[in-house]
């Protein structure tokens, strides 16, 4: 086999950033602190990581990471930033991707030769493509199974109270967001299997509601139920929701892990909502952990349909442009054709109400996308149906090119929303 | 229910701590970013989560992360730090691992109230032990499959180079490694089932060695094969183990994830070798992500045996009083009896040889470890031999109360060692 598999990477060093990219390449291949008598000229041929390529950045003062050691003993030490790329043979690991994350993000980011590393990128080979089955539905089977014409995003909002509402508290409040005109509903992570609100007693009266109003609309409004938990409860929580004419499960992406996520992905037969609470620990210091635009990738290759996003004016510290360029990241191909590109659809949501769709259709250029708004959505200040309106109309005017002010003009819905959020 | 678990955390906040506190508890149970109709009195006195103490540390001017808003508008802003504690109503959750990590550890590291958050400790109750199992084997199932008698560590080494080797040339390498003396050995988490090195070659191949000297000299040495992989194939794999009679398997803990964990777990009947790599992208900058004190009580909790807390003078940034405190956590009990206390075994790793067993005994005052050397003995100049006869007498030293030099001027293996490594 010849066929490699690349990671880009930001990094610091108090080294030459050549040194710094040798003991990764030798650290996760064919390396140790000392030379082992088994380390020969063949196997370091055919299994070494390699280093593709260095792009010098500017050197700092102070170091972002402690406990970096090297560099001048006499002089104050310079920190040097570069880009990185390591490529390695798939040789060494085959198509796996829990040996893929050993291999690019693995003992790394503790190396003393470094005082930041950020995982940037990843680029696989084929290969992976055959060995897992990536998204099941994505975009067009995500908009079939809730019934979304092409010419707008669905519109979804959030159980909310995250906890404590019973399964007819819940069921009442998905009654009133399916009057409303809601597309998806998706449960609170921290609502899952809890004593207050069993999984199988919350199927069952929510489903009850979801399957009238469909059978008396025609709108099957897509619920992701969220059932991460033990591997077996997962799958037969998968299988109840089936059963009961359910479109959507919802997994806590961190909380389950990568082989959990891939078991229930193989036996799944309904889109995957994938939750990335937990991200700002791998992600809030930009010197350290994972681009999302590398850490999506291994979840589509695990079977993520949807991923989170956050969204546009959130209430969390990301800025726009990587909410930006996480979405178009999920919406972008990941392998070249003959390959499924295994795109997903990205989910837009905290702090999210009608306003925040301009600012998000202007920058993302697509309307394939869940829109999730909570607070947007039900405490609107002529309620849900107002508020699903408010966000409807919000979208149809961003495509149209309009302006918010302007179309708050048009829609008194819309205009009430600006009052109460804008 | 009025059992709580808790979490106590280290913050920054440019808000004063009480309100980033009351923030964090509002995320993580009932609030959202406006009030909702369904959030009554009654839900929240049942549900909210509670702050239960804050202990004010210095202030100071710069904050560690970006992203972070409010405070004064005025003056430069000042970044409070804090200790804080949170607790939770079991109910919210019920004793479930993976809605615990969405509750302690979810959307709260991106919270723009914080410039900074570290997870440093969880105290869960007894249902948790009730739901999970737990280690297995812990220290004394691991001792006893080993055989080796309470008054040394387990002495280990790992596989080398990391990728490269066949089965027919690791087996080669272990029955050198079994000639030396050593107790443990385990795969690299590189190595797992390549398509130059597949998993059952390997263990048929390594089993084949350990069972013929074990039957000719009654030691019996432990392997950690390496299972990370798909559900399936590691169940398949821990039982083509079990059936040729080896005695550990080894897990890559984030490659894996919680819920493929348990799931193994529950299926094993050999202990689980637990590997962090990854880990520094969770702990490396000190105002994000995790102390290990609280990290690795989760996966006790899923059931690990040994946990990797890397090693004294080690080859990485962690300094020996963050690897001391892992290591003691590892060995303290987690649940207060009734409850069995899930102590796992340390594992020291990580440019590890003679020298560093002294510094580990003095500050560990334990023996119940496995001390795990690659180079160390490999690469020892009189070879392997020699090099596991230097780290036992080190340790043999060690625990008598004598010093390195004095040690080595009585042991020719333990000075040869000094010479090459010290």
């Amino acid at each position: 086999m010849s066929e490699r598999l690349f990671a880009s990477y930001w990094l610091e060093t108090p080294l030459d950033p050549a040194a710094a990219a040798a003991a990764m390449a030798g650290e996760q291949s064919t390396g140790t602190f000392v030379a082992v008598p088994g380390e020969t000229p063949e196997i370091h041929e055919r299994h070494a990581a390699r280093v593709e390529h260095i792009r010098p950045l500017a050197a700092v003062d102070a170091p972002p990471l402690p406990g970096a050691r090297g560099g001048s003993a006499t002089e104050r030490p310079r920190y040097n930033r570069a880009e990185v790329e390591l490529s390695w043979p798939i040789e060494n690991l085959g198509p796996s991707l829990t040996t893929l994350m050993a291999t690019i993000a693995g003992n790394l980011f503790e190396l003393s030769q470094l005082s930041g590393l950020r995982l940037r990128d990843i680029r696989l080979p084929p290969a992976f493509a055959a060995a897992y089955p990536g998204p099941q539905f994505g975009v067009a089977g995500t908009r079939r199974l809730a019934g979304v014409e092409e010419d707008r995003p669905l519109i979804g909002t959030i159980i909310k109270p995250s906890v404590g509402l019973s399964p007819a508290a819940t069921a009442a409040l998905v009654r009133e967001l399916c009057e409303a005109g809601i597309d998806f509903i998706k449960d609170d992570e921290l609502q899952a299997d809890g004593p207050h609100c069993p999984f199988d007693a919350r199927v069952e009266a929510v489903m009850a509601v979801i399957n009238e109003h469909a059978e008396r609309t025609g709108k099957k409004v897509m619920f992701a139920f969220n059932v991460t938990g033990e591997l077996d409860a997962m799958l037969r929580h998968h299988d109840t929701v089936l059963a009961h004419g359910g479109t959507c499960i919802m997994v806590s992406l961190l909380a389950c892990g990568p082989v959990g996520f891939v078991a229930l992905r193989r036996h799944a037969a309904l889109p995957i909502h994938a939750h990335r609470n937990g991200w700002g620990y791998l992600s809030r210091h930009p010197a350290l952990g994972f681009d999302y635009v590398a850490w999506q990738k291994l979840w589509r290759l695990a079977g993520a349909d949807h991923m989170h996003v956050n969204g546009m004016v959130n209430k969390f510290s990301e800025d726009d442009a990587s909410v930006i360029r996480s979405a178009k990241a999920c919406l972008s191909p990941m392998f070249a054709p003959p390959a499924r590109g295994y795109e997903v659809m990205p989910v837009f949501s905290s702090g999210q109400w009608a306003g925040t769709a301009f600012p998000t259709f202007a920058a993302l250029g697509s309307i394939d996308l869940i829109f999730a708004a909570g607070g947007g959505i039900v405490a609107h200040p002529d309620g849900p149906r107002a508020g699903v309106a408010s966000i409807r109309q919000a979208w149809a005017a961003a495509q149209a090119g309009e302006r918010l002010e302007d179309a708050a003009r048009t829609y008194p819905e819309l205009a009430r929303a600006v009052a109460a959020f804008g």
